[in-house]
């Protein structure tokens, strides 16, 4: 596989970014979506990085944005054919993440724990 | 869902790292791995990164690291019911890489390409 290591490697360079599973999670959970929508849906996420994510996955192919040349402005972002399927590829994670909730609390109250034992031993 | 958007992102903020779905990933392919194997099969990864991921991993409870206090050393890893559940959600996006490749791979010629034309541009 010239370039990558296997396939995982291959799809993860692809969804490399911090929001871009997120983008694409949501937006296959309906049709054709406001920036607004998107905005609400994708918690903490800055306007500049999300338009930038936004602007990646179109040019890669995965999300396909329509403006409609009204004004005042309407746009909305929807997924091409190869965005739905790499969405669809995405679900199992989604779930492992439900079915493991407690069990990723306690990792993460337990890395927060650490963090500040380190903090107080300096 | 308490600090989590929905169940992908309290995935992805457990697998967050640059390597960590790839290690999940090989250790899955066979039973305990010894170091130096995953060096070879996570290719461009230094030892640091590599040491530290695993290091998470094994905090985390999704990595079991086993030393066998032999002389020479002899550590091998694996991976725990948590990790081997994880790995398995990973599968999807594998077969994705795998099946989509001549689309994933003008991708990045195309990103090539753009960071090309931008560099000749300066």
């Amino acid at each position: 596989m010239p370039g990558f290591t296997c396939g995982l490697d291959a799809t993860l360079r692809v969804v490399a970014g911090k929001w871009k599973p997120l983008i694409l999670y949501f937006l296959a959970q309906g049709g054709p979506t406001r920036y607004g929508e998107l905005r609400r849906a994708v918690r903490d996420v800055s306007d500049k990085m999300l338009i930038q994510q936004l602007k990646e996955l179109e040019a890669d192919g995965l999300v396909k944005r329509t403006d409609y040349k009204e004004v005042p402005p309407r746009v909305d972002y929807s997924l091409t054919p190869l965005g739905r399927s790499l969405a669809q590829a995405l679900v199992p994670l989604c779930n492992w993440g439900e079915a493991n909730l407690v069990e990723v609390t306690r990792v993460f109250a337990q890395r927060a724990a650490e963090d500040q034992r380190r903090a107080s031993r300096k």
